[in-house]
């Protein structure tokens, strides 16, 4: 019997972004064309991008957004035969009928058939309604469209004056990037330190490093809307203050874009992400999800979680995948590590924080050292703070954050390995680090944390 | 009833470097100068240094030896109330009577009376007895005081042309060193690539980089003697060659000192260090031991293993002074990591090698990528190579191996995080390590190697 092109089992991937470029690879990885036809549906121009990098492309470290683009739609529909239609817009999901109904950017309505579904729809930051919201030079940087938006603006307008609101990793990200363009830069913060996903006394030492370059930093801020002059924003303005403004950053943080998977029936949890198990699939058959749309399971609190980031994407894109293409996938979970540089400083954290740790319902102990990055006798040696968290009866290790300069932050992976594997502190201050004078103290930076806090902890044996 | 002095216990440590006054430290915090006597023999005259730092010392990277030392005798008589007396050997232990023969600098013989005794002779350097070898201008580099005479040998002499024996850590950083005096370098070694840690093949990489900075290196080679003119050493003799030399250095290696525990009857175990338990007691009571005479557990070979570093001896001091002292401590193993910077390159491994792993009985897979140290686009990117090598059947990570320039070598201690806790690759895969575009690319070169490796092992799922 003639094989028909008709028999092919359908893959429709809404999202052209990591989680679903991610899939749509793996799946074809695993199943050629004649097997599987894939259908890629992003409503914006571009695939697979580094959302990570837009500051440097702000800034202009890195010159042009093509250098951010890890893989362009011409080329998934080349090498990978993957039917990828940007300016797509998905606007809703039938599962009985097995169609995905589709809007173009001419406005011209479709309908997709699928066998199988895949959900990538990402993230959409938080933005309350203020008014003047949407006057001319006040920016998102959520997608690499917002960042090339900001950049031309940038470039063409020569801003003087720029505020950023919200003091998290993007805001703080573009605060320098518009330092390094010559601006004057506010950052405005509703909380008293900057970088809210540390504890605010290592938070304090971002915001004094930040502070030191330049940015004008405004703690418990309120913002209630933004002056405008002929159509254009001129002043962010909080309960405390006028900021002058000639461009507006908005970082705020994100929320998982689940509408469409909700609006189609599938379960949400409690995070407002799109639920799914170990294998990423949704509560319907045949329908995968991945990325920033999703929650998943924290290693250490135990608990769901919405967490966006690239990496997490791209890991659960590829169990996504696998399995669409009928292998054997799964996604273990996160333990919350986070890492960015910022004028200078190295900044990270993985597990809890303070305010988790209670969230979750520990009791806990935390330790704070400095130490330096290399032999003191070693020219080159800075000083790094590291903070650690542990359960207090059991030593468990719970969290932990480090600031510092050259060569701290990527030490953070040491702790998220051993929050993988649910080591006490007592433990990990045996564990068997690189030492040499150019990469470390004698005694490890983290060898030296664990055990002071171990001797806080009631699991203390000595 | 009055309290006398001579009802307190009475500690003596043998060797005053790391092992030995960690121990004693440790013992100290625990029992005051009323409870615990600790009188500590060493017959050098430094205690506590950085035995890593003398390759910089002799480069000039650290000006003085002062620098290298972490805390003088005069410091621990003071400040800890330990009687250090450095310029004493001890010459013989006798267990039953309980006393520790020594000689001073003046040959003056006396008898140490002990309850507790902690040993800690540290290692010998292997030395064949090659003819001239007594001659002046060759040096080994094992202790602060060798590294002094080197130090003021190249200060004063000038010497113009230095020989390395040895290319493992020692020998690589000392050519290094001489190379920054000026000096021409031939770097004599008997294995086809140097680091004979590595597996051949990154040991290659790390031969490039040292031969692009212009030392000479000579493989295969095997050393037969020395020439000498006027007493001074005037040329390395090998099988295939002569090489002028002002200055030589051997760097081959050493073994543990365990010729004092052995003649006192304590086991040695077959590595030909002294066997100890998890507390470090050795094989008699109230005797303990640790450092580089003693042998320890390999987490992954599952065997003895002597391995000479002052990380180690830090630890198992601690561990036995605080089980001396009357706490509960025990050294929980090692899994070979080390790491050193050569000639720009920062060059780590961990776990077993090839060698060590069919040595071990495994049936292993390796796998080397090349990836790159951040982004691809962000400024600064360079490459690393990256090694891995895990168990066929169940995916166990076994080892890993790192070369690469700025930023890579650290990373060394995820996998040894990863090794302490018997992952496999497909775990490693799939853990949460930070991303940011300066650190690494979007998926982290671990996890790229651990994710290629767990295709090639037979526990992969997919």
């Amino acid at each position: 019997m003639e094989r028909r092109v008709n028999d092919r089992t359908r893959l429709v991937v809404i999202g052209g972004d990591a989680g679903g470029m991610s899939a749509a690879s793996q799946a074809r990885r695993r199943c050629g064309p004649d097997d599987l036809e894939i259908v890629a549906l992003e409503r914006g121009d571009h695939t697979s991008y580094s959302a990570c990098g837009i500051p440097y492309l702000v800034g202009g470290t890195v010159p042009s957004a093509d250098e951010l683009i890890a893989r362009d739609p011409a080329t998934f529909i080349r090498d990978h035969a993957i039917d990828v239609r940007t300016g797509t817009e998905a606007t809703d999901v039938d599962l009985d009928r097995r169609v995905v109904r589709t809007v173009d950017a001419q406005g011209a309505e479709r309908e997709e058939r699928f066998d199988r579904l895949m959900i990538a729809t990402g993230a959409v930051p938080i933005r309350p309604d203020w008014p003047g919201s949407d006057a001319e030079g006040i920016f998102g940087v959520q997608t690499l469209a917002d960042g090339i938006r900001v950049r031309e603006y940038v470039d063409e307008r020569r801003p003087r004056r720029a505020v950023v609101v919200g003091g998290g990793y993007i805001g703080l990200e573009m605060a320098e990037a518009f330092l390094e363009r010559g601006m004057r830069v506010d950052l405005v913060e509703a909380a008293p330190e900057p970088m809210g996903t540390l504890d605010p006394d290592m938070g304090r030492l971002v915001r004094e490093a930040v502070c030191a370059m330049g940015v004008e930093f405004h703690p418990g801020a309120k913002v209630t809307g933004f002056e405008t002059a002929g159509g254009r924003v001129s002043a962010v303005v909080t309960e405390q203050a006028v900021h002058e403004a000639d461009i507006v950053v908005l970082g705020m943080g994100v929320r998982p874009d689940s509408d469409l998977a909700r609006r189609a029936g599938l379960r949400i949890g409690p995070t407002g992400g799109i639920a799914v198990d170990r294998r990423m699939r949704t509560s319907a058959s045949d329908v995968w999800a991945a990325g920033d749309c999703v929650e998943t399971f924290h290693r250490v609190s135990r608990a769901p979680v919405a967490i966006a980031l690239g990496t997490h994407a791209n890991k659960q894109g590829r169990v996504a995948g696998t399995n669409i293409g009928g292998g054997y996938a799964h996604f273990a979970g996160v333990v919350g590590t986070a890492i960015t540089k910022i004028c200078g400083l190295e900044v990270s954290r993985t597990g809890l924080n303070e305010k988790e740790a209670q969230r979750a319902g520990f009791e806990f102990e935390t330790v704070t050292v400095e130490s330096t990055t290399r032999a003191g006798y070693y020219p080159g040696a800075t000083t790094m703070c590291l903070k650690l968290l542990a359960e207090r009866r059991t030593g468990r290790l719970l969290g932990g954050q480090i600031v510092g300069r050259e060569n701290a932050g990527k030490r953070v992976d040491v702790l998220a390995t051993a929050l993988w594997n649910d080591m006490s502190v007592e433990e990990v201050s045996g564990m068997d680090l690189g030492y040499a004078p150019p990469f470390s103290p004698v005694w490890d930076p983290v060898l030296i944390a664990a055990r002071k806090l171990s001797e806080k902890t009631e699991a203390s044996p000595g």
